[in-house]
């Protein structure tokens, strides 16, 4: 069968999931998250993260990342992030809405990372030119938008350059749990511990049908959050179906099995391009994204064999991009695999 | 058993929507909104309205107030509404906050309503001086806060005076269903037929899990309203989600169903609350909510035997509100009346 | 010759003003503020307020309100106000683009003014049942829109209530000086004494081209309006030319002679006016603005002779406002009242 | 006597602007800009521009490049602009807050220039892509922030890159009069008939006291400009005092007067400079600003001597930049070349 390697959001949801959705569907709750459900995906977060984290569940990765970012940068602040961060190229001025007009600085950095150094200097031009004032963020993806991951040591580095200008960071954990898999590490390592102050824990490009969880380490901020929430129209009152995602994904390692699996079709993915001559993979492959390069003939004929993908041009001409997802068959690698060779 | 009268979105959700969502979790589908469920509640929502009208699904009715206000007012605008209605008074101030800062003006009017002759006067008041520019929309509930119900030829009058003046209409149906089954007439005559320019159709109150369908009549708005939900993080990626609960909701007339069962189970409190004595009735009751005044002594007795509602204070001291739902159980209504009685 | 009662607008600037503004054309200075002519202003506003306040020199009062109403108040707060305030009618929706979408909530008083009760019982309904939260603002008018003025027990009263609820207090003080001469007390003791955080102290109507100084009770709002002023275009290279206005203002007395001519001028025109039989003051004169009913016809005829005033119908059918300046003629007060006398 | 460099903000005005403000000061005139010496002006400019502009003048650039800029680009839009702009470096996020949000885009180019080509490559990206929606802008600072001149041709070809994206173009003309002066050319030629829509017309920079005209060449663009205007607190009650300054600055050619003479200034500072071993030139000198590199012995001890200039070290260590006005002195210009020479 032809597979789909546009995006881990073009897949559906996970049984486990659906199963919590539709038991949460019966009997009366108190709306607006204060409900039972809600309440146990609090404490879960909190023992999984071993710490004291205020949860937020917003219905989008937008959402979550400019309700965290608005909460930590005035209007005249800044936000850094990499030159191809997703709030960047991909939410169409949706920090620049929350925040009232604060500034995106993009800063490069080799395989979509914020590298310290380079944060550093663009900081000091920036700030310490007051061309912006205090009050900035720093934002990091992980796993970044080139399939990449940060390192404990370097989201420690980046999150201690932030903080000695006085700026908060903020993770767009999208595709954290594929991150978390790669390092092998626990979440409190990979975030709080290293200096995160704030979370967007996505779980809907990772089986679920549209959840994101705000963990906010830095509790002070979550009053603001919860208001900015309501006047963008992200409080929900049935919260309880949002909840009811997060409580099967959190339970017996849902979301580290599920991005497990994506995690290694993308590595079988992998290993079978290296082995095939005029293929070129682009991006270190780390979590569950892989840049390629294919002649453009294989591409088309790929195409015509029903198989998607996207083009990725901002990687170079013929780059494109191939996901993997939770439910992605390892059959239907092996398939495209052989397609490919067939046509390279 | 107890009855909740807190609000019908303390309430679960309708199988056949639980169905709908389970069903829509299986295979690969184009994100955002680009695939076969959501071109199908398009196709549906046409046919229920009679014209072709631009469907926006969304998560919350405040988004979509929010949204179509956005779209018809500038920021040095004005929205003319009702002193209680909903966006002036429990949104936190989501309207301001989507429009760059719009001065919301609360217009009085009694049984919740506009009335068109006073709302002829606050635009005179506001627009024809200047206080605020050209540009403005007129904002209507139906059904009210208050529990009733415009008729067609009330909304009619409401749209032509904010058409004199050249405002758009949005109106603000997070119970539309209630209101419609009470009117008994057409969509599209209690909506675009009477003037009505964007309608956030509920979903949620009515038996979804949470759902709103923004039906834009005046189709010129909908490229603006796409790019603000996508800034404000209301656009989905997997909007199958959204979408199947509307595609359940908008067949067999699951949503009239719903409706018609929820006005029931208000007019069975109704009658029975009549027949008692020291109950006070304090609004007509035309949709799923009645407002009435009870001994505090009989309010502690309900309370303390479990049932549910809510204080309602600005309608007067000692006022309570009742809601029925989609699934309210006439047995429970039935003990209800009677735990009433037993304590008036 | 006939008068101009249209407003304090329409007037030119004191001479010692335009000396100083002269003067300050030669040589080079520091700009944006750090020069000594500004230094000079300040060190004179903390002599007259008697306290260590920060003041920062605007362009116009629009502007000094906005920013001072923004330091106090967040997106999702509310700021209360009489009725009939400038902020609220006159200045196209300011405070809601500066604070980013706050809500105004008007308060009902007599003679214009916020009443402490009318306020407590506002702020409960809006703030104590969560419509806009915390981090609320209070804005008064002194003198009012409606010509009276403030006692400083009233300002104390409102101040308190405010404070109550954690708001913050700001004084629109477009007539402060007609105002002080009123109350005869000193200038602290009308503000911050009484519990004001932040002033607006108007010039451009009381004698000068342009110039407006926000002094600011609580330093620590300092920081934010400074960055609030920049990104809004109100922070002045050339500060000096809006520096000198208030140099000359404050020295010799110059603002409290100007207001207490224009108050003096107002006093005569109300004797006058109380004379006259068919002529209906319809408010307390108290600064130097005065509210009157006269007869259509007397009104065409005063008009025809080419006597300049606005109508001001908010205040009834048949009303006009009539202001007095810093330079108003006596003689020319005494004309108009002879042709009042000759047409009523 | 040391010379002051910094900026052509630093200086005072000329005498001729300060008599048109002495004589404003006298008599009642209407507010808000419907006077006669804004009538004046308004004439004016559309004979030196050839054309039906309307004009609205302002206090700041800032003021004048947010509001134009806010006018043609919605807040899901991008703003394209050097690297080095002022409206990107300078101004704290000012056309972010007046636009709500919209996106600053810098484009890199040499000697402070958009570059027709880069531009057309980063539309693409942004635009092309998606990233930013429809409703874009350009702005182009004339003089540059390097101290260089767009010709006609430059200007026009950025102008169609900009109109092939349905982009409006906005001129910085901080420097306007010292660019024409330059390109010897008709202020028609150097703007609308080259494509730009609105021009910020700076004259603080050249001997006012503080005023700039929005110079709107697409007229239907004006309603909205005056609207933000007003509530941003840049409507100025006694308008005449700004318009006199343009009054008097557009009589007898003042502006192209005193921009000559500045002109001149940095001309023979230039040639002086160049002819001094280790001083180096660092960007091509068209209007009245230098970037030169003296040995940091050689800095110390100007500044020893009294002699004022800023460091530019975005230009590279050791680079200062000099910037002469409408008054500097040819004699103080030599003795600085004196003092050069002396200790490079």
């Amino acid at each position: 069968m032809p597979i789909d390697l546009r995006s881990d959001n073009t897949l559906g949801a996970s049984p486990e999931i659906v199963d919590a959705v539709t038991r949460a569907a019966d009997g009366a709750l108190s709306p607006y998250g204060n409900d039972e459900i809600t309440e146990r995906v609090r404490a879960r977060c909190r023992e999984i993260f071993e710490t004291d984290a205020d949860v937020v569940p917003v219905i989008t990765g937008t959402a979550g990342n400019s309700l965290a970012i608005a909460s930590m940068t005035p209007s005249w602040g800044a936000v850094f992030c990499h030159t191809d961060a997703h709030i960047q190229r991909d939410e169409l001025g949706a920090p620049e809405f929350f925040t009232g007009g604060a500034k995106l600085i993009p800063v490069a950095g080799a395989d979509g990372k914020l590298n310290a150094s380079a944060l550093e200097d663009s900081m000091q031009d920036v700030l310490g030119t007051g061309r912006m004032a205090a009050g900035a963020c720093v934002s990091l993806t992980q796993a970044t938008e080139a399939g990449t991951v940060y390192s404990v040591e370097e989201t420690a580095a980046v999150c201690a350059a932030a903080h000695a200008w006085g700026a908060g960071v903020h993770v767009d954990g999208a595709r954290f749990a594929n991150a978390l898999v790669r390092l092998g590490c626990s979440p409190a390592a990979a975030t709080w511990r290293a200096g995160v102050d704030a979370l967007v824990f996505g779980a809907t490009k990772n089986g679920a049908m549209g959840a994101e969880l705000l963990v906010v380490f830095r509790k002070e901020l979550t009053a603001e959050i919860a208001r900015r929430a309501h006047r963008s129209g992200h409080r929900l009152s049935k919260m309880r179906f949002l909840a009811a995602q997060f409580d099967a994904y959190l339970t017996d390692e849902l979301w580290l099995r599920n991005a497990r699996r994506a995690n290694e079709a993308a590595a079988r993915l992998e290993r079978g391009l290296r082995a095939i001559d005029r293929v070129e993979i682009l991006r270190p492959v780390e979590a569950n994204i892989l840049f390629v390069r294919l002649r453009p003939d294989s591409l088309a004929r790929l195409r015509a064999a029903g198989h998607q993908f996207y083009d990725w041009e901002i990687f170079g001409a013929g780059a494109v991009r191939l996901v993997t997802g939770f439910n992605t068959d390892l059959a239907d690698v092996d398939a495209f695999l052989q397609a490919v060779r067939a046509t390279a």
